[in-house]
């Protein structure tokens, strides 16, 4: 049974009592959110993990994307790099590999790390197809679902499913003007398919055969936006707005099966479109946990998009996100390093806890009240402790140190705190 | 004459010209502006800059710190860091120098760049009552307007002055229970003078005094938020607004006096509570512009405040904020280097250009576009050539050289723009 027909029917089970403890939430609320497919628990039936809820009312979750390339690929690096995302505070790691030794890179991240883990099978159907036929657009139906039943086999907590790319939202997408077209890879794959073969999009034909696998082994289904917008100017367009309605219907359908399911969005948006975009895609999906990419809210700045990935995501989590997807220093330029994930990771985490904080929730507002008394009290091995990443203030500190714990070399004597601390 | 003067008698300035052309204005929209309040252009009449303007209709402007402490003080490489923040698109720089030599770090940073120059004069008066008498507060009156003098007759073409410090403000900070009490350098030396003298703040008793002064040398005031917010929970308090209600009057006198003025602003702030605060101040301070020092929207994670600041900076400026004062991943840590400005300078015009594209100002919209199409066509040299930092995605690039310009190390062969290329 899912973690949803399971709570369909009252009952509690070690992963809701889990996620209930750790968000502080009541576990009526939580079996609730559950049954009405507003929170999901990804935690495939066949693979232990340390449970996360997803969705309405529970903190913002990141999720960190790692994996190997046809051009780099050393499974050991793929796993230290899920390893470092786990240890800085990622939520879920999502193996996006499309070396030639992808399955043995995912079964190694399955193993490395407790944090619920998905993938985007597509890419292996596709990657198989172009090692043996040379082109990505030759893998069929068969090659497509024998990749979603392995994954699940193995255990693969959530999988993309880019099942909105449908012959009409592909035409549409073809007459809309759009500047970047199709920058979702699982997006590109299933559209080139779809115009090579002149036919419908397997996962959308075939849905009700992706819900029965999804339901056998309590995958969650994360509903992919093929046509999220690649550029500022393609936000909030004809193809996005018309996938969502797509996957609003599949939304529907997953619940209908008994199935938890989320919804992928953009993206590359402007910054006043984002919680206009939230609202109408919890609106048309029921409330369907959000799981968004970036969103980067500006392009010229290659190098640095995880901070503008962290802006679009403090303002997307504020406005109903759930689950953030992390971005890496190195996007839109190269497969990121081990350094990359982690800066990648803090950055989505400032994100995440700014609109949690925002939110007042208890965990994050407290944390700020936590760190604000250490600041106060001069408690630099507090602050340390408190921070998202220890070592970078440390060392700070010690770049020019100084005895006196009351100061730092910004101010020196002049410290605002300690004049006033004197004076009182 | 001021600018403002200038502008309220219909007269166009070199500098209005200059303005104009870069903003890419109306020069009478640009003159009612001025000669409203509504847009300064900081420009001492004793200093040749590259006038900048600051306010409505323009594009966000960003601003970097620099200067020395007591703990660290090298001419050199604060003039060092002043040109590293212009060469990476600083639009002012202010020099917060407190070592004993800062008249020789502003001279150096006066003379080293093009852009206009601030400081916050108090920081001299202080510093000097320190060195000599061993105390902040034993500054007097006439050591505070000495500073502003001197300071004015160097070239400073705007000058943070916390005359919103008051008796009656400090009084409330005292009673209002804040966690964080005063965080601010300068509205803490006022503090502590006004409780140890016992008397009114002279910058704002003396205000008239001051705005004489400012009026000579036509030095644009910036009125310092003393009482800022120094952690989420105190933002948004009785201490913050109700100082920032006497700023709102004397921004009037400032006026009534054609001296041109800003308004400082947050702070730490939680995320929600932004767009709000710039919306209350450009009603009270009807309309005058708003420089806000971040905010920053969580203090987990020191190390990484150039992020958080970030975050808050684009929301601030999407909402009516005019100009960011950046925030390096030094802060609240130790005084920053070079690289750190220069991290800074670029979150800081992320968040400008994020709010500034969502305005959909001519040229930050333009630039988005161009970007795109750069990267639509795989023009590398272009995109390295656009972005805010050129060297760094190139490195990134270069780490994984591949040959083929279709492709990069994330996606090698299945590059999603790749794929569908091939299908077209």
């Amino acid at each position: 049974m899912t973690q949803m027909e399971e709570a369909r029917k009252g009952n509690i089970t070690p992963e809701m009592e889990e996620v209930a403890r750790k968000e502080n939430l009541d576990i009526q609320m939580l079996i609730r959110g559950i049954a009405n497919g507003r929170i999901v628990i990804p935690s495939n039936i066949n693979r232990e993990s340390s449970p996360c809820g997803i969705g309405e009312n529970l903190s913002t979750k990141i999720n960190a994307n790692i994996g190997s390339s046809s051009k780099m690929e050393d499974i050991e690096l793929e796993v230290d790099k899920a390893l470092a995302a786990v240890e800085y505070g990622a939520d879920a790691v999502m193996d996006l590999s499309t070396g030639p030794m992808l399955r043995d890179v995912r079964k190694a991240v399955l193993e490395a790390v407790d944090v619920p883990v998905g993938t985007v099978p597509i890419y292996e159907a596709g990657v198989e197809a172009f090692m043996s036929d040379g082109a990505v657009v030759d893998m069929d139906e068969d090659d497509m679902f024998r990749a979603i039943e392995n994954q699940a086999r193995d255990g693969v907590d959530f999988m993309t499913v880019h099942s909105g790319i449908t012959l009409e939202t592909v035409e549409r997408a073809q007459r809309s003007g759009r500047i970047m077209g199709i920058v979702s890879r699982g997006g590109a794959f299933l559209a080139a398919w779809i115009m090579q073969n002149q036919e419908e999009n397997p996962l959308y034909s075939n849905y009700e055969y992706l819900l029965e696998v999804a339901y056998e082994y309590d995958v969650t289904l994360s509903l992919g936006d093929g046509l999220r917008p690649g550029c500022l100017a393609d936000a909030s367009d004809i193809p996005q707005i018309s996938e969502l309605l797509t996957l609003a219907e599949l939304v529907e359908r997953a619940r209908d099966a008994d199935v938890q399911c989320m919804v992928e969005g953009p993206g590359h948006m402007p910054l006043d479109q984002i919680a206009a975009n939230m609202k109408i895609q919890k609106e048309v999906c029921d409330g369907a946990p959000f799981y968004v990419l970036g969103p980067i809210v500006t392009d010229m700045a290659p190098g640095y998009d995880h901070i503008s990935a962290a802006i679009g995501g403090a303002v997307a989590a504020m406005n109903g996100a759930d689950f953030l997807c992390y971005v890496t220093p190195a996007e839109h330029l190269a497969i990121p390093g081990v350094q990359d994930v982690i800066e990648g990771v803090i950055a989505s985490r400032i994100a995440a806890q700014a609109a949690d904080a925002a939110r007042k929730l208890p965990g994050a507002w407290d944390s700020e009240l936590e760190m604000a008394d250490a600041r106060r009290s001069f408690d630099w091995d507090k602050q340390f402790k408190l921070a998202f990443d220890s070592k970078k203030p440390y060392e700070y500190r010690m770049q020019c140190p100084i005895e006196d714990s009351e100061m730092c070399s910004m101010c020196g004597e002049y410290c605002a705190l300690r004049i006033l601390r004197e004076d009182r």
